[in-house]
């Protein structure tokens, strides 16, 4: 052949360009047209401007890490091995690697964080931040073996030191993996995949990536688990348990989502991106009466703030703030006109966004030393004085209120209501505190299995079209879905995530929703958090006392884009979970590595990927992975 | 303009083609005639089927971080942003990020295997090690802190577990920083670069290069120093003085060089890598008496253990083993039909040396669990095994001599005397134990300064030629050469490792290397032991009373190829030493992160690039450096 064959995925009726079809909700069909004819550029337009993507990239089959380089690989051709003699399933397998330590290192550079300040905390050098759930420290320290009776601020440094330990490559091991079933934890051993340290995994990962280190694509692949793992059951784990015990374990509550939650006579404050430590920090700073006053001062009715992305489904999980969209949504937030002030931490902050402030009177406020954005007002906040600048960015917004232009003005719709702040405390808490229930329904079939629906929008995919049809999909098998980051805004806004959705759900999942008063859809937290699925995960296959892999459950990323979301889907897989994925990683430049993630796993971790666009087709296939598996343990398809 | 313009670098005549014209040494020109007779494919080969090379991959411009691309920017027409937003400069800075943490990464990785067998032996679990240079353990021990007059044992534990803390990111900060003057820790404060664990500076700089996440390209660039300095005063720093104190502290010794070191009428085995863990192990294995004889019991008159690469490095400086020659040797090796056994442990390591292997009757043999190669025969060495695998290897070299075909057998080249062991201690050592009498040479202009030549063979440019030219440049004027890496067999070869080299120096030189009876090129390791050199700039700049930046000295990659010379070029550049580039790293597609690496750096860290493909013009310019920076000092030019 002349070239490399056009994928299947780019064959497919999914893989659309924006100029092929309407791709996207009626909420942003409205805005994008309105930037347009402001001649601003979105990322659909960008996308429309790279496409046709370079297909040799797209495959994996470029390299560009080493400068006898770049190589593009074209098999079949004499072009077939780099300079470096890597043939095509080498550089697809280095690629893969890298791209999933890439998300696993943004998850744990996170959870690091946090980390850090629980250790501010304990040593009274965080002023604006607090122990909320004490109890949840207390029992974390049990758990990791600590001494847990103490003086909170004693267990909270402690507890920091511990986790902080995970991090090194020369501790005592990461310290949740004695969640794990213990035959799950025998396959890693075996597998020589679990992890030994947070920041080794990936580092690792680089340098078995560097030429002429590790040349063996398998090998690769399971250390790119190993790496994910460290991500899954390390770094975001922290993440999210930590966040727990400063910030308070998630309890359900009520919101709404979508654009409408911009307030038209507000001063309206959207917190992007993933790490509640700021967020949290403007949210309380929006309750000053002093700040508030200002506010009316200057023309307002008040102070909102509303969440976008992943920050602000940590702040929607413990607070019931709104969420105004996912990231696809982020950029036409300001066409409303009505955005006063972006205020971004890190990960999935187009730059773009930037640019776009510009065009309109909308601050965007950068927050973190690791993320800076050229044109942005920037505050680095810390430990120390986070609460004191958190105060200053919400003055910069009622000073940009200020300048609104009213006829700019255009808030597309009304918001709809959703529940959300299912953690695993409350889902195990409203079942009597033992996952005895769950277990009991999932052997009745009253409950067939459940599948968590993560990760982001992605421009090439119909706007949330595949979240919410193979939600639906899934319920109405009486499978419960649990859903996670960008997905969430997209179940919201299709009013899955409310008690009366139970309607769309079959019999016995509907029956469990009404008796519980819960949606059929759980909202149950950010990108980090999928640590709480992995972990109920854990704690039911413990409870029955199977591996994980046994379990009927399953996880999908049917729009996902990132590389969070690679490293997501790889520690599910590794874990046991089988995992839906509505477009391919870049991989399929290698039929030995494409093999690997969607066959040859299953031998090895007992789960692999599914790669199917259709999210019609890929319920039946979902469902079926999940009748087998209920079938396995002797239960009724 | 309609297609990205090609780089000053591209049209420079210095950048050919194999079929251009010859690229290689006489030595080498043979074997690769030999070699394509036998329809053998080369990496000179692969870069000519590979030519054009993308020029938008070799601009840095193009990115696969995630899958809403892969985009490919082309600025100037309206490709110019990637579907994020990101630009031409962020998508550059991106990817150079990305491209320096990999071989940060891989130098660090290495330093911690080291640190682990120092803590074995401290555990006495490494059966086939020992310490063998324990004044400097000591040493090491009292510079960081440590009791360092107990029990050998526990002192080597103690340093482990020291060092150990560096690679995590909650520890008391890299031991080795406290050899900087001061004023260069304060700018490094000062700039936010000081690397605070070994592993987190390359995570954060994944993290950091994930999208959305840091999107401006100086704040990107300053990371990838920090993260480049985390290798240089920590990885590769623990990698150096952890070697030493394990296999001794080099002295100067003598040995030869080039394919000549392959003996016809022994059965020759090639260590291959980096690291003189498994390296040394062989060389123990080869003088066992029982091998020997079994050596001879197959017809061969002994058993010679020979190096390439880097692990040859560290086996020459500290053993006066010869070296068959460096990356773009090794596989030429093969063609010689006399090579029974490659011995690799990690980096640098082509993966077509296992297909070549598989044309003779070599043995390809793999030593880590990080660098599988399919095809290899595979030994995990650990430091519970390491003295027992190394006799199976040997055993197996001695078998597959039984199958070598004489009529295959070429050997090229008659090797060629160096010297090798200018560790910093024997070069303090032989002035009397300070710097003193350097300082002074440098005062009175008989030394005008010194330059390290450091780095890989790159099959772009023409074999040795720029390696051996830029050091007779500078040597002709009285400046002092330090080589490592790649660059020493270049350097050996023609000549230039031995005392009677003088004779190409200026008339200073010369005499101080005739006093001391050292040749001007001094060779002071393997690619790690660049540490080395920039300790001893340290040493200098304290000893005088500046910073690193003030000092006649510079750096020299004329023809790298890996992500580790980029490491190393930038951690030279962030310490203060002005570094020179034989050819540019893929960022020539954004003006802003060229400018800032060949002029913006210099007012940031007082040291910056400088990129120049004729190795005479290099000289030229290092030479009117070293002349602006004495003259600054009051020194005559």
């Amino acid at each position: 052949m002349s070239e490399p064959k056009k994928s299947e995925f780019e064959k497919s009726e999914f893989h659309k360009t924006a100029a092929e079809c309407t791709m996207w909700t009626e909420e942003a069909g409205r805005l994008i047209e309105k930037a347009r004819g402001q001649g601003l550029s979105l990322a659909w337009d960008r996308l429309e401007k790279q496409t046709p993507q370079c297909n040799i990239c797209e495959q994996g089959l470029s390299c560009a890490k080493c400068v006898m380089g770049p190589c593009r690989l074209i098999p079949g051709l004499d072009r077939d091995k780099g300079v470096c003699g890597a043939g095509a399933d080498l550089t697809v397998a280095r690629n893969f690697g890298r791209f999933v330590a890439g998300g696993s290192a943004a998850h744990s550079d996170h959870g690091r964080d946090l980390v850090e300040v629980l250790h501010h905390i304990g040593s009274g050098g965080a002023p604006g931040y607090e122990i909320r759930d004490e109890a949840k420290l207390r029992r974390l320290a049990a758990e990791v073996g600590l001494e847990s009776s103490g003086e909170v601020k004693a267990v909270a440094k402690a507890l920091a030191r511990r986790l902080g330990e995970d991090f090194s490559s020369f501790g005592p091991g990461l310290a949740f993996l004695q969640r794990l079933p213990a035959a799950r934890k025998a396959l890693w051993d075996k597998l020589n995949i679990t992890p030994r340290g947070i920041d080794r995994e990936p580092v690792e990962m680089l340098h078995r990536t560097h030429m002429g280190v590790d040349c063996d694509p398998v090998s690769l692949c399971l250390q790119a688990a190993r790496t994910a793992l460290a991500d899954g059951w390390g770094g975001s784990m922290a993440g999210t348990e930590i966040s727990d015990v400063i910030f308070g374990t998630p309890a359900p509550n009520k919101s709404r989502v979508n654009l409408g939650v911009i307030k038209k006579d507000q001063v309206n404050i959207l917190v992007h991106g993933h790490n509640p430590l700021v967020s949290e920090m403007i949210l309380a700073a929006a309750a000053d009466p002093k700040l508030l006053q200002a506010a009316r001062e200057a023309g307002a009715a008040g102070l909102n703030v509303a969440g976008l992305c992943c920050t602000g489904n940590e702040l929607l999980m413990r607070r019931g703030i709104p969420i105004a969209g996912n990231n696809m949504m982020t950029e036409l937030t300001m066409v409303t006109g009505a955005v006063e002030a972006i205020v971004a931490d890190y990960q999935c902050i187009m730059p773009s966004l930037v640019d776009l402030a510009q065009c309109f009177h909308t601050k965007f406020i950068t927050t973190s030393d690791k993320a800076h954005f050229p044109g942005a007002e920037t505050f680095h906040f810390t430990p120390e004085n986070a609460r004191e600048l958190a105060g200053r960015v919400v003055g910069l917004a009622i000073e940009a209120f200020k300048k609104r232009d009213p006829a700019r003005v255009d808030i597309p719709a009304e918001p709809i209501e959703i529940m959300s702040g299912f953690s695993n405390e409350a889902i195990l808490g409203a079942l009597g505190g033992t996952p005895a229930p769950l277990i009991e329904a999932l052997k009745a079939g009253t409950l067939r299995g459940a599948v968590g629906i993560v990760g982001c929008n992605n421009p090439k995919l119909k706007q949330d079209y595949s979240h919410v049809t193979l939600a639906r999909e899934l319920i109405k098998r009486d499978i419960l879905v649990l859903v996670t980051g960008c997905a969430t805004s997209a179940m919201g806004k299709a009013g899955l995530l409310v008690p009366e959705a139970a309607a769309q759900a079959g019999p016995g999942l509907a029956g469990l929703c009404r008796t519980l008063g819960i949606p059929p859809v759980l909202h149950v937290g950010s990108c980090v958090d999928n640590s709480r699925i992995i972990h109920l995960c854990a704690v039911l296959a413990n409870a029955v006392g199977v591996d994980i892999d046994a379990l009927p459950v399953a996880a999908s990323a049917p729009e996902w884009y990132s590389e969070k979301a690679a490293a997501i889907g790889l520690y599910a897989v590794a874990t046991g979970v089988t995992t839906h994925l509505g477009l391919p990683p870049m991989i399929l430049g290698s039929p030995a590595v494409t093999d690997l993630a969607v066959n040859g796993l299953k031998d090895v971790v007992g789960a692999a990927f599914l790669v199917e666009p259709d999210p019609i087709r890929a319920g039946e296939k979902i469902d079926a992975h999940i009748s087998a598996k209920r079938q396995a343990l002797g239960l009724s398809g």
